[in-house]
C-alpha cells in the first residue's frame, strides 16, 4: 500500500550501510545508543496534549486486549523525557546525548512521494539533556557539523543546504538540511553563494532581513528534507517533570533538543540527486556491493568471483542465462560502483567500468586490485 | 506497561550484538536479509483465515485516516508468501532463503515474563522455498545447526536441548531449542543423555516410542524457547498463490519453512543461565563492553582507558566520585567480562578479575594486554 515499503536484499545493504554511517557520527559527538518502544502509553502523550488526534492528527492508535489505548510512536520526545526523569537528577548527570535508530509509524493522509513521505519508517532520532541554553547551542552546532559529515559521506553534500525553518514555541528558527531534487516536496529560497537557504513556512520580509539575505539573490527551488534539527526547550521537560539540581541545589527543568534522520528518506535523496536516466548511480560508501561481476559465458566469471572474495571486495556475480545487453541494463540499473565483464575475447583481462562514466578499461587482474584496495 | 521494554546503552550494545551474530549464521547458511513492514494489509491475512480475532487472538489492528483497517504483523508467513509470487517463477528461483530482524507485535493477554514474553520484541524470521520436502528436509537441518551454532556463540549451548513439538498441519513434529531456566514458560521432557526432549504439549506415550525414547529417562524441567523450527508445507503458497514451473513445465505450489528467534528472549535465556546471586554474567562474545575499569582515585584510570581503547578493547570506564564498594557492586551487577582496577596501592599494576572467576591477579599493563588480545 501507498507509504509502506518493503527493502529487498539490494535495498537493505543499502540501508545498514546508511544506518552505520548515522551510529558512527552520532557516536562520534557523543551519542549513546537506546531502543525506545514502538507501543506508546496516552498518559504520558496526555500531559503535552499531543495525544488527540485533533493536535497530532497523525497518529496511528490499537487497543490492548483489556480495551486499553496505545499509540505508535510517531516520535519520541514525550517518551524520552518521561524515561530519563529516573537517569537525571543533578547537574553531575548533564549533558546527556541519546538516540536510536527505530521504526516511526506516521498516519499520514496522503503519501504520494514514495520513500520520501513514508507511514513506517526507520528514522535516527537523538535528543539533547542540557543545564542551560548556551549547552544546547553548542550541542546544536555540533549535532549540525555531524550532519553535514554523514551528508558529505553518502555523496550529496554538495547539492544539501542548511535551511531556517520553523522554530516552533521556543526558538526563533528549527535548521533543516534540504537536498535539492526535482522530486522534494519542501520550497526553499536559496542563496546559493552563502549556501543558505529559507524554508517556505517561514520566507517573510523580515526573516530574509533578519538573516542578512537579501531577496533577490534567492532562488525558489524543491528539496528534500534530509535532516532536522530542533530547539525544544523547556517545554517537554517541565510537562514530564524532567527537572535537575543546579551546583546550588536549585531545581531547574532540563533544556531539550530533538535531531532527526529519515533513514529512508535519506537513500531516496540520494538515488534523486546521484541517478541518471539508465537507473541508480550507488557511492562507494553505501553501494550494496563494490563490483557487479558480468560473465558473457557461463563460468567464466568464478574465479575472479572467488578471488576478490577472499580479498575482502564484495560482488554481485550475475551468472544467470540471459543475454549481455540484458546483463549490462540491469548493471546499470542496480547502480553498483565498478562493473567487471569477463568474455573469452579478452581472456586475461578484465573489462572494468564505473558506473558514473563512460570509460571502458581493460585491465589485468593485478591492476584491477590495486584500483580497488 | 508489562511486555513493553526500552533497551538502555548498555542493553542495546548487547543486543546488537546478538543481532550481529544471527546475521553472520542465517548469511553463512544462504540467508538473504530483507525487510518487511510491520503494517500489514488484511486482505492478504484473509486468504488463509487468519485476520480474524477468532483464528489468531494476538493482533494489534489500526486504521488509516480513510478508515481502512490495518495489522501489525506478529509473523510474516503471508507476507512474505505474497511477496515471493512477484520473484517466484520457475525451479529457477528455488531454493531461495529470506530473513529479516524486525520488530513484532504481538497483543498478549498476559505478560508476565518479561523479555521472555514481550508485546513488542526484536525477532528474525528466516523463511524458506523449496521445490518439495526433500529440499526442505535439507535446509530444515542445515538451519537447525545454524542455531546450535548461534546458541554456542552466545554461551548457552550446554543448556539448550532440540525439542519436539507440536508440527501444525503439515509435519508430525516443529523443531524447538529449548534452554533450561526456572524462569521458563514452558515445560519440556528431558532426555539428557541423548540430548532430545519433548515438549509437554505433544508429550504422549506414542510420541515418546516414536522418537526412540523412554518415559522413565525422561525429566520434567522448565525451559526457555529460544528457537524455533516449522515445517509449513504448500498451506501459505496455495492459499497465496505462490507456484512454480517445475522442470517439465508443471504448476506447484513452493514447500515452505519458517525459523524464528526472537533478540531480546534469546538475551534473557543467557541471563537466565549465566548470571548469578551478584548479578549479570556475559560472555565476551556479546559483552557490551569487554573491560570494566574501576579507578579508586579520580583520574588514575584515564591513561589504561585511553590505551587500552586505542587498542581497540572497549572500556567501561567507572570515573564516578562514590565508594569503590558501589563500584565493584555496580561492576558485579553489570556483568563485564574482566574487571580492572587501578589504585595508589598498586601502582604500576593492575587488578584483575573476571567476572565468572572469584581470582584475583595483579598484571603489568603488558601483561594485560597478552591476556586480551
Amino acid at each position: 500500500m501507498a507509504g509502506v515499503y518493503s527493502y529487498l536484499p539490494l535495498g537493505i545493504l543499502v540501508l545498514r550501510k546508511i544506518e552505520n554511517i548515522i551510529r558512527e557520527e552520532m557516536n562520534a559527538i557523543g551519542g549513546r545508543e537506546i531502543f525506545l518502544t514502538s507501543l506508546q502509553d496516552p498518559k504520558i502523550w496526555q500531559k503535552t496534549e499531543r495525544w488527540s488526534d485533533k493536535t497530532v492528527d497523525i497518529w496511528f492508535k490499537t487497543k490492548l486486549k483489556n480495551g486499553a489505548e496505545l499509540g505508535l510512536a510517531n516520535t519520541h520526545e514525550e517518551e524520552i523525557a518521561n524515561f530519563m526523569t529516573h537517569h537525571i537528577h543533578s547537574y553531575r548527570d548533564l549533558p546527556a546525548y541519546l538516540y536510536q535508530i527505530q521504526t516511526k509509524f506516521r498516519n499520514e493522509t496522503r503519501s504520494k512521494s514514495g520513500l520520501i513521505r513514508a507511514r513506517e519508517f526507520l528514522m535516527k532520532d537523538l535528543y539533547s539533556f542540557s543545564r542551560d541554553e548556551k549547552e544546547l547551542d553548542k550541542f546544536f552546532d555540533k549535532c549540525a557539523g555531524a550532519y553535514r559529515k554523514i551528508f558529505k559521506r553518502v555523496g550529496i553534500a554538495d547539492r544539501t543546504y542548511l535551511t531556517f525553518a520553523s522554530g516552533g514555541s521556543f526558538s526563533k528558527y528549527s535548521y533543516e538540511f534540504q537536498t535539492l531534487a526535482e522530486a522534494g516536496e519542501d520550497t526553499i529560497y536559496l542563496d546559493e553563494k552563502n549556501k543558505i537557504a529559507i524554508n517556505k513556512e517561514v520566507y517573510r520580509p523580515e526573516v530574509v532581513r533578519d538573516l542578512g539575505l537579501e531577496k533577490k539573490k534567492l532562488a525558489v527551488r524543491k528539496a528534500i528534507e534530509v535532516g532536522n534539527l530542533f530547539k525544544l526547550g523547556t517545554k517537554y521537560s517541565t510537562a514530564l517533570g524532567l527537572f535537575y539540581l543546579d551546583e546550588r541545589g536549585q531545581k531547574r527543568p532540563v533544556v531539550m533538543g530533538s535531531y532527526g534522520i529519515g533513514l529512508g528518506r535519506l537513500m531516496a535523496a540520494v538515488v534523486e540527486v546521484l541517478a541518471d536516466e539508465r537507473g541508480l548511480v550507488w557511492p562507494e560508501s553505501i553501494a550494496p556491493f563494490r563490483t557487479h561481476l558480468i560473465e558473457l559465458r557461463g563460468g567464466l566469471g568464478r574465479d575472479l568471483y572467488q578471488k576478490l572474495s577472499r580479498e575482502g571486495v564484495t560482488v554481485l556475480y550475475d551468472d544467470r542465462k540471459v543475454t549481455a545487453g540484458e546483463k549490462f541494463n540491469d548493471a546499470d540499473l542496480i547502480g553498483i560502483p565498478w562493473r567487471l565483464t569477463v568474455s573469452e575475447k579478452t581472456v586475461k583481462k578484465i573489462e572494468v567500468k564505473k558506473r558514473s562514466s563512460k570509460q571502458i578499461n581493460l585491465l589485468t587482474y593485478g591492476e584491477l586490485v590495486k584500483k580497488l584496495l
